[in-house]
């Protein structure tokens, strides 16, 4: 398991440049048994030639069978276990929409639901409501005020929104009030630690405000909190590994990770080809890439098979314009699957290559789910792929004499 | 994970025989890509029947993309997770020398370096003095003498040397005097906690006393002292397995790890065919034998490919005498990688071998890196070793009903 520690510990400075190239819900599964995952359908051969000269394996973004959120599954591709470092949802859900979150801030993961004349929950999610009408419901939400704290209530989708309190003295350390049953009425947010206190009772005030000022809606008459938190304020990748860190991403969420982990979010375009402009302008600028292609994931969860191939086809024809920065470690992994089988992320292990001149190849010479499971990294926690690429590039020192 | 407790409680008598090859820094890489490595370049038709007939995979000395160094590396082979069973590096470099190491002493790593006329440090490493200047430095630190505690300065190389104090009372604890930056002088050290307020006392009296003696030496004109530390008292294998073990190693450091462990430190010669006559004579002595080769490391550290090919065509021809003894376990392994191409220990895994009547085989039949990561065991932790020893010599009682 990897261990931020030992990792503080043992770094030393090099000028290798590592690019981490993540192809989001890449792992699949066959439409009929015995068939073709995705990227086994795809026509790949500059990711099967990188694979021959690299090491493969299928890694495991939390643990075996665990179907990872894609910060949570994020977090692990850069080290941090997921598990240990914990990001309230609110936290995510404000920095996937782009909220500029401050350390002071405590943001929350709003549900928009149904309640009964008595108060009691008929329906967690208000008939998933649509987007236009979080919207509205959003401006009235604005007319909130509490004193001592700015208040922040933003759109997220459907029935979701975010919920920031800015101030000073606010502390996490919450309970949440979706009591996840019917039948039932939302609880109040309670303080675990009495720093808290204060913080709970400014969410109960803000919640009594909501519940007069939906009562007449429907069906969105009430809303549940989740995640009540504040930025955990992780260690930052420069300090853990002494990486000068870029991500290349275009969408809000993947660029909220990388900011929370303390990497320059470069300007880029949403087409791939954009992306790889944006590595190769700023190539000379940075130790560590984070590149991520949205599209893949997009199309897993639309079931369109056929159109994830595709992408996983044009990912391959940029290989080489990586290729030609000449890295010392490339890496191609994701941070899940979504087999459009499923529609869904999944829990299966994702397809990994590392190439690197130390890397010691072994016999995978197809970058396909089959193919890295015969790899010499085996079945392997996707925490242990910054050790690997710090390895590769020569900057651990020996533990111990 | 192997659990020393689970072993303590696990483990029964028996009458059968472990036997422990450790080829030093056995891994390897190819010094082209696509060629290979020392290993698979090597004829091992002996190792290679083994492998066949036994169970295979590499094995993973600290964790992924560690180098390990010896100490580590070694504790981890016997069991003893390295992260958690921590040597200091005073112990180490005093064992490492062969120094006759008491409970009560404080070892601690020295270093000579050079200081300006402000006592500012300007090189960590004195300009690497050659070990002769050493020598000659250590006879006059010899001089220092401090109330109630005996002291001993012994040379290890060029800007090395080992510090002990021996005495009542000493205690482990302590900070270290290297700030690991130029332009600054030396730390005093500091005492973690209250029972080492003396112990770090007496070593500052013998910082002063040093820096006196060496202020006009030119470059080595002052000291940083390193990993201050007691003998940390490892549980003895004995203790932890049941087994009365010996050791058959010709180099000091790896007598000196034994001789932590509890094993009892054979006297040997420093050629392979000595080793394997100590190991004959004693055979029915002992129950487990850790028999240590050297040069393949040295070899590989000398970014010697061939030399290290034909150490490793020496040990193969070597094991039918081993297996003619028909220890009911051999195992062969390393303790870590030493590529020719790094000329370093490196990070990558370990081709290893366990050979029983009860191994279930898989299907290696080539002892190689790319063989072993094709094996059954797969990539596993160095410390998943003993136990299964154990339990190929049925030693291991079932746990819970």
């Amino acid at each position: 398991m990897a261990d931020l520690e030992l990792m503080r510990e043992l770094q030393i400075a090099s000028e290798s440049k590592i690019v981490m190239l993540v192809i989001d819900g890449l792992g699949g599964l066959p439409m009929e048994p015995g068939g073709p995952t995705e990227l086994e359908a795809a026509r790949t051969p500059n990711l099967d030639h990188l694979a021959a000269r690299g090491l493969c394996g299928l890694s495991v973004p939390i643990g075996p069978g665990i179907t990872p959120g894609s910060g949570p599954a994020h977090l692990a591709l850069f080290g941090y276990d997921p598990l240990k470092y914990e990001i309230g949802r609110g936290v995510l859900e404000a920095l996937g929409i782009g909220f500029d979150l401050h350390d002071e801030d405590v943001a929350a993961r709003g549900n928009f639901c149904t309640v009964d004349e008595k108060g009691l929950i008929t329906d967690r999610r208000a008939g998933r409501i649509p987007t236009e009408k979080n919207v509205e419901l959003v401006k009235l939400l604005r007319g909130i005020k509490l004193s001592g704290v700015h208040i922040f209530v933003e759109t997220v989708k459907e029935y979701r929104f975010v919920l920031v309190l800015r101030g000073e003295g606010l502390e996490g350390g919450l309970t949440e009030t979706d009591p996840q049953q019917l039948g039932v009425p939302p609880l109040p947010v309670e303080a675990l630690v009495p720093e808290a206190e204060r913080t709970a009772q400014l969410f109960n005030q803000w919640i009594a405000q909501a519940r007069k000022i939906l009562a007449d809606q429907r069906p969105a008459n009430m809303v549940n909190l989740r995640g009540l938190a504040k930025n955990p304020g992780l260690p930052s990748m420069e300090e853990v590994y002494g990486l000068r860190s870029a991500a290349i991403a275009s969408y809000p969420m993947y660029r909220g990770v990388a900011k929370l982990l303390g990497m320059d979010v470069l300007d880029t375009g949403e087409a791939l080809e954009e992306e790889v402009e944006t590595l190769q302008a700023h190539f000379a600028d940075y130790d560590f890439f984070f590149v991520h292609v949205k599209k893949t994931d997009s199309a897993g969860e639309d079931g369109d098979f056929e159109r994830k191939v595709s992408i996983i086809e044009h990912v391959d024809e940029l290989v080489p314009a990586i290729l030609d920065l000449k890295p010392e470690v490339l890496i191609v992994t994701s941070d899940h699957s979504t087999p459009a089988l499923l529609r869904l992320h999944s829990w299966h292990p994702v397809p990994t290559l590392l190439h690197s001149r130390y890397c010691r190849a072994d016999q995978t010479d197809e970058f396909s789910e089959r193919g890295c499971s015969r790899g010499a990294l085996g079945r392997f926690p996707a925490v242990d792929l910054m050790p690997l690429a710090m390895a590769n590039t020569l900057r651990l020192a020996k533990y111990g004499a």
